[in-house]
């Protein structure tokens, strides 16, 4: 048989790329595309990063780096992570090539295959597929705003090692609440699990607060909090994230990432430096932004007869469900693509069908446009009329 | 129990970081340091290829590429393998974050857990510890010289998946000849193998020619071509690998990629395609320096008495036999350091105790010193005497 089983059980598809691709061809056949589906911010990255990437390719930092990345980031992270209410060692850093990869880092350190890993859903697809490459099982949690805890308990088994958190979510936009937090920390400490939390949007914040899960005292022997650049800068190409790890793990994520990658991008990370001394400038400015975007969606989403959401309180997205329309989510963003020119991705690519992921990441003017045509294409599929 | 069982069988030692933290620590206290341990060109990275890639930081180019790498640069390496006499598909490219990311891909794609995978051995590391973290089996096969076809298909069984090559080699130099290549070939037909060719050293030879098994005709449905630029362009930092894949593995091989990293950096790939054109010319003028470098290393070889070496066909490495000391390489690795201050790799990390590995990747200035001492040390060792 060709190929592994652990990558023959991998998702493929999702509608992810039919979407895009599609989008794409049109776009180059002339067609004006409105582009809800595309989950990384518009803007370029910070120019003081760029400027101090550019000074070390001049001075040939063009050398591998230490594997857990320069020191000077790994203390800059600490001390953000501290601005979190996280208390840690800078040594407890390990940078990684993206967040998917310090996600990555942590699956193959704590997982063996058959592990079981739960995770509450909708969530990022990439948690399912990383979890499958370790020939381990992911198993969903069905969950709608926080993760259910009585839920979770009841799937738990001797196999069962890690819970897999998000918050802010992709792609419900939903931040876990600090009650939530405190009895998802006393499961895990009830029944010996580990947790992950990824935390990549926590500079996107609308309503309410952002409290990570490893800020509770003694938290930080079981969680690994993991984040990137990539959002709050405008990074994501830069591939810049970071695993901050229980102590003990020091030793297991810093190998795993050394036989995945070595280290990341060495001048990419001399500008990461620069770059988060004005992370909160930068993201202040950029959740200014995102604030009158959110809104714009929102009344679209309003101005829809029967279609329900819940207005997210942080990350980039809206997730609202389609469901009352009786198709499923690939037919209605198959249908307000050909029709009305607008992108967005499937619910079922998160494992939620019935719903469509908004991301608000084009500008204003933009997301009013699109905003108009999923209306138009919502009330001609509700009451089928033009 | 803490960590996962594969993460636990990893190989945390072997004696390279001893022996570089040694030689930090010894340098920091004020001591002359010969630096024979470091795996990576001491030139800074081509001019050109930097320029290009502060010029795409300049103009924005800072956001996801496509997973398998920006067209230009498969299409820059596909051409570049072309010359190897390699025929492929630019689409049978994909670029990683570095040589061992397209390793780990290939190792996911292909493996699951209990496989087994023939490594020749001595064998550069990462092998061993990538196999492992797949949960599968790595098998070490004695080898000098070519690689023994007789004791590979000996060690083949039902599990057997892949057997990795690895020319010009590291530690050892030595490049697999065309008729080993072609009996290797030949075996992996009959016992259904595929075949890992990494080729990291390709572009430095001194003695005969590199071979690609991958250019034996039909050869391409059986064998992942793993390669970067971190050696031939100087570029070790930057981080881009790729794998030139059997087409019906594609799929595969980008989808776990996407599932490591996501991409390369953005800005690092846009260089690269501009450091690639003026590839024959670098590797040229290094390799000219290195086959200098590597006469001053076997000269000094030479002049100790009861040392045996195998002069290196390619990359940058000598790996003599100290074994007629009756010490561990371990021991004389630490005992060069501290009475001599030459610092090297001790061949027990690479599976092949009683051999040390000298990277002649230090100026011809400092390889004369070090070899002088290198010998001083021998002849104490070998008589008893100063």
């Amino acid at each position: 048989m060709l190929g592994s089983e652990r990558i023959r059980t991998l998702s493929y598809e999702g509608g992810i790329r039919e979407i895009s691709e599609r989008a794409a061809s049109m776009e180059k056949a002339g067609r004006d595309i409105v582009h809800f589906e595309i989950g990384q911010p518009d803007s370029d990255s910070p120019q003081n990063a760029k400027d101090a990437a550019i000074d070390a390719l001049r001075r040939g930092k063009v050398a591998y780096t230490p594997r857990a990345g320069i020191s000077e980031l790994r203390k800059a992270l600490a001390d953000l992570e501290e601005t979190h209410g996280i208390h840690s060692s800078w040594e407890d850093v390990v940078v990684t090539c993206g967040a998917v990869e310090a996600l990555m880092t942590v699956f193959l350190a704590v997982l063996d295959p058959g592990d079981e890993v739960l995770i509450p859903t909708p969530a990022f697809p990439a948690y399912f597929d990383q979890v499958r490459l370790c020939s381990a099982v992911p198993i969903s949690v069905p969950t709608a705003g926080d993760p259910d805890i009585d839920a979770i308990e009841k799937l738990v088994t001797d196999r069962t090692r890690l819970v897999v958190l998000n918050s802010p979510c992709n792609p419900t936009g939903h931040v876990i609440s600090p009650e939530c937090n405190a009895r998802l920390f006393d499961l895990a400490e009830r029944r010996g699990l580990l947790l992950v939390s990824d935390e990549c949007y926590a500079d996107f914040i609308y309503e309410g607060r952002h409290e990570s899960i490893a800020a509770i005292p003694d938290a930080r022997n079981r969680v690994f909090v993991v984040s990137s650049l990539s959002k709050p800068l405008s990074m994501t190409g830069w591939r810049i994230g970071y695993v901050l790890c229980p102590p003990a793990f020091r030793s297991f994520i810093t190998k795993a990432h050394q036989i995945l990658t070595t280290c990341a991008c060495s001048f990419a990370q001399a500008g990461a430096v620069t770059g988060l001394s004005s992370l909160k400038e930068t993201t202040s400015s950029m959740t200014a932004e995102y604030r009158e975007r959110r809104r714009l969606v929102l009344d679209g989403l309003s101005a829809c007869d029967g279609l329900k959401f819940i207005p997210p309180s942080g990350a980039f997205y809206a997730f609202p469900d389609i469901s009352a329309l009786g198709i499923s989510s690939m037919e209605f963003c198959a249908e307000l693509l050909e029709k009305e020119g607008v992108a967005m991705v499937p619910g079922d690519a998160f494992g939620a069908p019935g719903h469509v992921r908004i991301a608000y990441t084009t500008s204003k003017e933009r997301i009013r446009d699109g905003m108009i045509r999923f209306v138009k294409g919502w009330n001609r599929l509700a009451t089928g009329r033009e």
